[in-house]
């Protein structure tokens, strides 16, 4: 078994993920993400725990299509006095759609006696009938050994029995979990070894939790010690300190060891996108330093190091980027942008000549307007309006002529302190002037209101755009309320959702140009055509 | 040596982390961290690189008091074909006020070749003169082995020669560099215990990057092996993907392994604070699922894992929060809130009775606020105010009766599109009525210039206060622009520097709050009184 160098990567973002503070997935993110681990490759997709919640119950009920991975459903083993077949939780698992079921149970005689307060024996007895109902009832089951490391130093015998009894009941894995996470790399790699030398016929997994920032490291343990199973999460997404990261560790695996995983080559290219995929269901920003797939990843900053890298990238980076889909970054050169923006073009489908005189006006504008605070990385909508503008597709949908916004704190005629804000705004549209004025929540939120006042009966296809996301970043601190502001606006509709960024001193300038972008790119995906 | 426990702690944040994208330290930042590093424990302090910079060589002119750790200056081996009394980047070291010094060299024959073009025994030189130079001019110098792993798997004798001329040169410690990141755990391992029996009689230290998410591990993979000194930065700052995190490290280091550090029991528990005293300094959010010192490191969501977690802490938690100055969050209980708001109550010199009636309205205050979206954990000035106000300590110096801003876009006469912001503010001070009108750079910026125009005359003492950072948060972003705005700004001037907070649907007015309340806490430092 252990000379077998094929690793099976087991994603528990959509369940253990899912855990974490802060993160609530609904349907349709849990079924993006799922594909996008398909996609990537990943062996087997846990979905989550049918019957702990309506989101789990309504994504059991119509799995996500997958074309390689496993889908699979967690559970616990049965209660304590039941039998299997009359347990309502092993009930919700075998109905649930799922290729396997992944089940919990304990093998820490302390958690054992203090959580579930049933006897050593009988819970060897709910660990060995659970899996054989679910074994029984799905195409495999595995089980989730909680706190197995804990349990193992506490006491061996017993943590080995529960494994035995997972086995005896049919299990395909055993899964060594190190619960609380506080498992250090070289204990890891001992206490995997011994349970691989006593069960020398069992699939051994390892699922790791990063409480003492080791879980990478503690999941590469487990496999030099025989594990061919890991499980782990996107971005190390979870409970405390997270997961153990499926992304860093699929790129040391297939770049760094002789170990084989699901993932091509050309698969590996997707990590980055898939990785940024979950950061974009999260509405989080993406970590600029995570391993392999961070912005900052293959960032070289100016100098020596520049030098050598232009001579020879093997100098100062460890992987070629390429390999994981992501990009070096050199601060001061010029050509990684120009080779950058010419691709992106292409994304949109424009054609254009690379030697077009266009194409220098365009990087030069990029540069200076990132330069200024732009963000057209992210951006994306504000990146193809600003390129297409200087290649002249955009006509001009409508004008701003002026625009007033009143914010007015005072007290009310009850005696309370009130702020209102109202927005005037004078747009031409082909050269007829219009004139809307509108309250809203602060003074964007006006903008906005008596802007599409003006545009809705032209453009009557605005009525299906919203405003998803708002986000302030202040670029200059130091500069305190006289400061730089970018406004980043995420904009969904029947076109799907697209983000378009204003940069200003003045923050209702910078909220004014996100949001008209974000109007623009809508009228132009649409094929509107300005009044005639 | 290598039954010697003693690890000793060498901190590169404010050198190696100083070269992250984005980090800009002043004089004054370095200074603090130092400072703090020292608090902990830690036996080196990398102070930066003198010579390369006007920030560095400003901060070695003038180094900052420090009662344990050692002041380190990092450098490089002299320049080919100079002697190095003759060498400009020497001398810097050598001028530089610090106790010792950390040179860099190269030992990977392919970079000897590509970065340096000189011969490999040209560098064996180089390394063994810069560093006898040091050693004859500072207590200590130790050799930076740049790229050792990468070039020890390409040429092993070349690297040990490299280590071994720094030896002769009577190098302190031999520091062994991952410089691109990419050495697995199990390669470190291995290539530090052929070091170890190589070179019985020299000092080795391990310098890991986190290239593939290893960086910790790699540091404890090292000293499993004989390594005795770890260089890492505070919260793993640093280029690309970071440095080995040294806060994870001291923690392990200290709670589960037979190590000892120069960190004592009492000092551990500052850990959380050294940790978030760089984050202030950069300006950045706290990582929440950092290992150890984040706030979700502790945290239990409700249900089963909460009441196993409250019976035997141990069930759920790897090591006791306190003992790194962290706390235990439980979603669901209040008893943690109102000890946490009496701590801090105390901390503030308030001294009240806990039964007293007024800490329950207080705690019940709190927690509607921050249900709201207050965030009193960073904005201690608002706290403070909070609770003063609510125990009658306060004067009222101002009232608002109005404010009202104006932001105008248009075409000026010269053809340019405009955007101007005016604020007027109505105050009544002690019953006198104030109205007074400025432009500024944008709402905000208005706002503040008007406030401060009617309140300079009364209280001259707020002529030396200045805004340093004002930061916009959206808390409900699925709202678009109609969501919550939590606005945190941060003040300075003679009374050091203080945080504020002001929440509202209304952008300007969160802004207004928040300012108010940097104003008020200023004149109530200083204690002024309002006028008679």
């Amino acid at each position: 078994m252990t000379d077998d160098k094929r690793i099976y990567l087991f994603d528990s973002t959509l369940r253990d993920g899912a855990q974490t503070n802060g993160v609530d997935f609904t349907v349709s993110d849990k079924t993006a993400i799922a594909q996008g681990l398909d996609r990537l490759g990943v062996d087997y997709v846990e979905g989550g725990w049918p019957g702990a919640n309506p989101t789990d119950n309504a994504f059991f009920a119509e799995p996500p299509e997958l074309k390689h991975a496993r889908f699979v459903a967690f559970g616990m083993t049965r209660r304590s006095g039941r039998s299997p077949d009359n347990d309502p939780g092993l009930a919700a698992l075998v109905n649930a759609k799922s290729d396997a079921a992944c089940l919990v149970g304990k093998t820490w005689d302390f958690h054992v006696d203090l959580a579930l307060g049933v006897s050593n024996e009988e819970n060897l007895e709910m660990i060995r009938d659970s899996i054989a109902h679910l074994q029984a009832n799905k195409s495999e089951a595995m089980f989730d050994a909680e706190h197995f490391f804990d349990g193992f130093k506490s006491n061996r015998d017993y943590a080995m029995a529960c494994l035995r009894a997972a086995q005896e009941g049919g299990a395909s894995w055993l899964v060594l979990c190190d619960t609380n996470g506080g498992t250090l790399p070289h204990e890891v790699e001992e206490i995997v070894g011994e349970v691989c030398r006593q069960l020398p016929d069992s699939r051994i997994a390892i699922h790791a939790h990063n409480d003492t920032e080791n879980a990478v490291a503690n999941s590469l343990a487990a496999v030099r010690s025989g594990a061919r199973q890991i499980q782990g999460t996107l971005n190390g997404l979870g409970e405390r300190c997270g997961n153990a990261n499926l992304v860093s560790l699929i790129a040391s695996l297939a770049l760094k060891t002789d170990y084989v995983t699901g993932v091509s080559d050309e698969q590996l290219k997707q990590l980055k996108s898939v990785s940024r995929l979950l950061d974009e269901r999260l509405n989080r920003m993406s970590q600029k330093s995570a391993a392999y797939v961070g912005d900052n990843a293959f960032a070289h900053k100016g100098g020596l190091h520049v030098s050598a890298v232009e001579k020879d990238p093997r100098s100062y980076e460890h992987v070629n980027p390429d390999l994981v889909g992501n990009v070096r970054r050199i601060v001061v050169s010029d050509q990684a942008g120009r080779a950058n923006i010419l691709s992106r073009l292409n994304e949109f489908g424009i054609e254009i000549d690379p030697k077009d005189e266009k194409v220098n006006r365009l990087v030069e504008e990029i540069k200076e307007r990132e330069f200024y605070g732009y963000a057209y990385d992210t951006a994306e909508a504000s990146f193809e309006l600003l390129a297409r503008r200087l290649l002249g597709d955009i006509p001009e949908y409508f004008t701003l002529q002026r625009f007033r916004v009143m914010d007015d704190r005072r007290w009310n005629a009850r005696g309370e302190l009130v702020t209102e804000s109202e927005a005037t705004v004078n747009l031409s549209i082909n050269g007829e002037a219009t004139m809307t004025v509108a309250e809203g929540n602060g003074p964007v939120d006006a903008l906005d209101k008596a802007l599409r006042k003006s545009l809705l009966p032209v453009y009557p296809v605005l009525e299906t755009m919203r405003l998803m996301d708002y986000k302030v970043r202040i670029l200059t601190p130091q500069d305190g309320t006289e400061a730089v502001t970018r406004v980043m606006i995420e904009s969904g509709g029947r076109s799907g959702r697209w983000i378009t960024v204003g940069v200003s001193a003045n923050i209702i300038d910078a909220s004014f140009n996100a949001l008209s972008d974000a109007i623009t790119w809508k009228l132009f995906r649409t094929s509107q055509t300005p009044p005639q």
